[in-house]
């Protein structure tokens, strides 16, 4: 049986891969009176007196809700609410197993960003964080923006920001094997959606100076016409010599290609063309940009994708259960930059120098100390850049 | 230490009586792959092409979202949704124990009715029925109206209804003792919310044609200014003489007390003045309309609580985690009249006759097959009442 027929079998032995459980014992009429009423009341009114005992004396601040309108789901594009739900789920999961954090899916019945803005909103006092899914760009951004200004509680949107540390975490060490600096290295971004435009974000934040970011329609410049005001924000941001072209043109010279985009749009010529020493994450999935045995054939030093099967697996589930269960220590009014950078050096430094090499640049998902290094660095971040509300 | 001095502290160190956890296994590479991408797109893909799907691959035929805005906690009157959430959480605790049920607290941030029922709407994806609780009458019926209206899955306002059904569970035997018939029988609401509203309905639902409901001001008739619409729909259902006066004029020859309102409204002369064989239900929690020692030396026949510390406790669990079950089961598109009936007959039939008395007129909340008899009488009556869509 292949992945696709077991996947599929067992969704539906499993319906659902999560269960919400109590965990406090009710077996008696004194439990129920302790966990439920009368007893109850006594947090209730505690609560009243002094919001911030939610967080002493329920479930909140350890609950993220997963919340997507089910538009950029997997590879699968816009499919609904209903049809976004199992990798909702499954996000859920990961949650858990990687961080012990509480997650729960809420698959929103509308793609108006106003909509989604509002039922957010609406139900923040149930949770203690907020990490968006699977929306399609540019509302994600809007989205995302509009929450972080309106809410209390952190908000993550993990396509965006979840990416953008992995892929710097594994820079981090790429750059080392090839001896470059951030300030030196030519990038070029193919994808300028969610992905895509918080990596150029991040890399701007570390201090790469020469960006190119691509399209399906090529090199975004400032000098055409944008579609969508991100596009506009990368145009404004990137390209500071104002390259025009395609993914070709973008490519020649490049120290680094990361790609977020589709499968199969970078040549072995294009590998050929970039710099020496070149390193390509191509990390469109399940087909990356291009083939890692493809690449290095034509002289790519370092190749990461998005697949476990080949070696240097980028992959989000390394930074967003750390990043929250870091922010949720902290009590942290926002995931910030200096979280971020803080998760892709932690993520980064689990690689020791000694182990350090070309098929080794990051970890694998099911390291057992990625959790608590990520969720650490996070935590500490958190405090030291002043966004933390433990006393 | 006390009740209230415990439930404190537990919840200190619970910090939130639920959590959500993985149903399945992610232990290795493989099954990453398999619960997640990227074998989870083929379910996904399967509830594109058809959206009844979801039942079959996800966790939404057996979650419930419990919604309240805090406006109507316990005895506690409106005290935010954050200080709702104890409740909430007890409440979710309850589903699982009793009838493994998951159920997800959403306190939602607004008392007004629209953006209560759009939310709601909004968030009806992941979900296969709704709860509303402790939501402040009159809007918690309009609310409840609405939403019947415009989701398709089940609503049902436990406050409501789930308190009606066990109130008529227990009439149902209590009758047979004082061999009394519905449509004889004289009966007293006092309160006129929430529950009160609802138990009238069931009352005429069952065949009573004598009501007088009261509220703090007395007696509700159609003469006077009713100050909202619940309170005039009471008056335009019951009282049907016309009758005038406080909650002493409403009792006179009463041979059913029903309280769901205030501690120590009703007096010993008051019980003296119903008829022979009076029944009392005195559910004002933690402090009952009468207690029950005086209203049995005042010559009550059979007198039942709220309280878990006296004989015949009305308790909501007796409900509510079956009628769910239930209607979850047979994939209802509503909770209606027949099941909530049904679900009340089932309570009312686990007492037998011989074990039938004065002080055991109603299973205890921990008898263990109260949920599987509540459940299969509310799926039998959704099949045949025809809002089942199972095939």
């Amino acid at each position: 049986m292949n992945i696709k027929e077991e996947a599929l079998r067992l969704h539906e032995i499993w319906k659902g891969k999560i269960e919400v459980n109590s965990k406090v014992p009710v077996n008696t009429t004194h439990d129920l009176s302790v966990a439920y009423t009368p007893g109850v009341a006594e947090p209730c009114r505690k609560i009243h007196e002094n919001k911030d005992d939610v967080y002493k004396y329920t479930s909140k601040g350890n609950m993220v809700a997963i919340v997507t309108d089910g538009s950029a789901v997997l590879g699968l594009g816009d499919i609904g609410p209903e049809a976004g739900l199992p990798v909702m789920e499954g996000k859920a999961v990961l949650f858990k197993q990687f961080a012990g954090v509480d997650a729960f899916p809420l698959c929103v019945a509308s793609k108006n960003v106003e909509d989604i803005v509002q039922t957010v909103k609406m139900i923040e006092p149930s949770f203690g964080g907020i990490n968006l899914e699977d929306i399609s760009s540019p509302r994600c951004a809007e989205i995302e923006r509009r929450l972080k200004q309106e809410l209390n509680i952190p908000v993550f949107h993990d396509d965006q920001h979840g990416t953008a540390v992995v892929v710097i975490a594994a820079l981090i060490n790429a750059l080392k094997i090839v001896n470059k600096e951030w300030k030196d290295i030519n990038v070029v971004v193919s994808g300028a959606g969610a992905a895509g435009s918080a990596i150029i974000n991040m890399l701007l934040s570390v201090g790469v100076e020469k960006i190119i970011a691509c399209n399906s329609k090529g090199i975004i410049n400032s000098e055409e016409e944008n579609s969508n005001w991100v596009h506009q924000e990368i145009a404004y941001k990137t390209n500071k010599e104002n390259r025009k072209g395609d993914i070709a043109d973008a490519m020649k010279g490049a120290d680094v290609f990361i790609g977020v985009s589709a499968k199969g749009i970078v040549t072995e010529e294009m590998v050929k063309s970039m710099a020496a020493n070149p390193i390509v994450l191509a990390m469109a999935n399940p087909e990356p940009e291009i083939m890692p045995e493809l690449a290095l054939s034509a002289g790519a030093r370092i190749v990461g994708t998005g697949r476990s099967d080949f070696p240097n697996q980028i992959n989000n589930v390394l930074a967003f259960p750390g990043i929250f269960r870091g922010a949720l220590d902290a009590r942290a009014s926002d995931i910030n930059e200096e979280m971020k950078i803080a998760a892709a050096n932690a993520i980064a430094g689990l690689v020791n120098e000694k182990e350090l090499n070309e098929e080794y640049i990051i970890v694998p998902p099911f390291d057992s100390r990625v959790g608590e290094a990520v969720s650490k660095a996070v935590f500490n971040a958190a405090v030291e850049s002043g966004v933390s509300r433990i006393n």
